[in-house]
């Protein structure tokens, strides 16, 4: 059973979810075995292997069958499940929840080795919108304060199986890293009556030098405070705050960005383990002047070490002017 | 030239450190060449192959030469120099600072593959002195604000060389991860008149299901909040403020304390990938009676995802509860 603890110096909440150990890979091996499309539970024909679908994209056949395109099911060892209860509690010092929220895994494509920056533009699409469905639909679970969809490639990035997928966790807060920037935008608006995330691509397309890329309404960037070499931001260049409300025309040009930005990757750095996540307002607050919703693109190149963690501040070999030069030049 | 750059958002500072992109190891090896004793900088012999000596323990012989039981240099790749300028800046909307700050080895021990949970509680006691009278040195620097004692071992940790090290970092701020504790315990302090941490061992010392072991003066336990399965956290179990102020006994009580953990940790996981660092008031400030030092260990078992990254919430699949049990039975 899934609960949520607060650590009582810092506040900062983590999730302590022991049905996880259970999962292959739950502790790090670093030499996995390469994982066989025999026993992989995304395949086609393996439906069985995980819980039903809760959505699916298929020209034919039942559901939880094959004959699919993309799927998403609940996660086998969900970190949050929402069947808990809020259960607040407090035991002397220290405060807990239960583990409630929901643990989406969505399921790409049918095929075993077709990594994302091998897709086409239209599934790229499909998954987006697929997240947005699922998103605008665990909304209505007002329990549920923010979800973060996210993607890890590789390995090295905490993936468990290869088997192209992203993931979708609701959370009964707004998590830690989100509330930063919420924070820091809303008191940037409040002195300057401007998005920070506005001024931030502004600057950067007068520079240039950080500027890695441009399509249809996107711009990706390395940003000037880039925690490690060639992490890459995704932003609309119009002021957006809710990624669920984005248009079909919004996902096409965000698909076409990331698609750019993840073969760049691949060639430039040789298929680099990969993390992405989106940062977007919490659930059914009001669109916003302030924010402005975004990708954030961290491929893994160096580990966090003591350093790190004990101090949160990253060192990053490469400054992301010669990242974002390099990127420039890769043909993808 | 290393520089300090500011995220214009969240106010996160970072590293930006072009010369650690020349160190072996710069960019994510999974499978690490096994490091040879022969071309190790930190063996005996090689004193060359490191900047000249800060502190050493010999019994004999010149400086920068064979013959001693320990050694601290500066990091030939440092994050931060001592020789830089402050030169704070603006650049548009961003902040940056020059890399002013210090980056030093501490070679525990002659002997290459001597784990530190391997060397005698002397040895360990011998580290800790060191560590101490480096710390107290480069305080009467004004210009930094604290230091950072932190240790890897293991590839997985963010280790680049097996020889025994561990590594001294001194900045011009104070770090995000001390700040928030630093917050947390002066607002526990303002409304109580107590110190969190000494509240957080009366606590432990009732309940005992996440205490590990106690040794002269100090107590380990397995926080509430563990981010992680089997991370640690070793505190005086008095109250004690400044790190750089614990008399010979302290530490020699911590030097039991942390080597009878790393010997659980190496039972208990086989020789686990493991981070360590120390977190003590800032640089010069006064004894402080609503703060208290400690040193967090942190075994690596599990690698931060987009998960993690994306919402700053870590998921521990083992409660830290059945992690103490597990290290009180074992024998070490």
């Amino acid at each position: 059973m899934p609960e949520l603890r607060r650590d009582p110096v810092v506040g900062r909440w983590v999730i302590v979810a022991p049905g996880r150990a259970d999962r292959p890979n739950a502790f790090l091996r670093l030499s996995r075995d390469c994982d066989d499309p025999q026993s992989c539970p995304f395949c086609p024909g393996h439906e069985a292997m995980t819980p039903p679908e809760l959505l699916a994209l298929r020209e034919n056949g039942p559901p939880n069958g094959p004959g699919w395109s993309l799927r998403v099911v609940p996660n086998r060892f969900p970190a949050l499940r929402t069947e808990e209860r809020m259960a607040r509690g407090g035991v002397g010092l220290y405060d807990r929840m239960g583990g409630v929220g929901a643990h989406e895994v969505i399921i790409e494509t049918p095929e075993h080795t077709r990594a994302l920056s091998q897709q086409t533009p239209g599934q790229i699409e499909q998954l987006l919108r697929a997240a947005r469905e699922r998103m605008l639909d665990l909304a209505r679970d007002v329990r549920l304060r923010s979800i973060l969809f996210c993607r890890n490639t590789g390995a090295a990035s905490g993936a468990s199986l290869d088997h192209p997928h992203s993931q979708l966790v609701a959370l009964p807060l707004v998590p830690p890293e989100l509330q930063q920037e919420l924070a820091g935008a809303r008191k940037h608006f409040e002195e300057k009556e401007r998005c920070i995330y506005c001024d931030v691509i502004a600057q950067e397309a007068r520079e240039r030098s950080r500027v890695v890329l441009e399509t249809d309404g996107f711009v990706a960037l390395s940003p000037f405070a880039a925690r490690g070499p060639f992490e890459l931001l995704v932003l609309p260049r119009e002021h957006r705050s809710i990624f669920e409300q984005s248009t079909p025309q919004e996902l096409r040009g965000l698909s076409d960005a990331l698609r750019l930005c993840l073969r760049k990757l691949d060639l430039a750095l040789d298929k680099p383990a990969c993390n992405f996540y989106l940062h977007t307002l919490p659930l059914r607050e009001a669109a916003s002047d302030w924010y402005h919703w975004h990708l954030e693109v961290r491929p893994v190149l160096a580990l966090a070490a003591g350093f790190e963690w004990g101090s949160g501040i990253f060192v990053n070999p490469t400054p992301p002017e010669e990242a974002a030069a390099f990127l420039r030049q890769t043909e993808a």
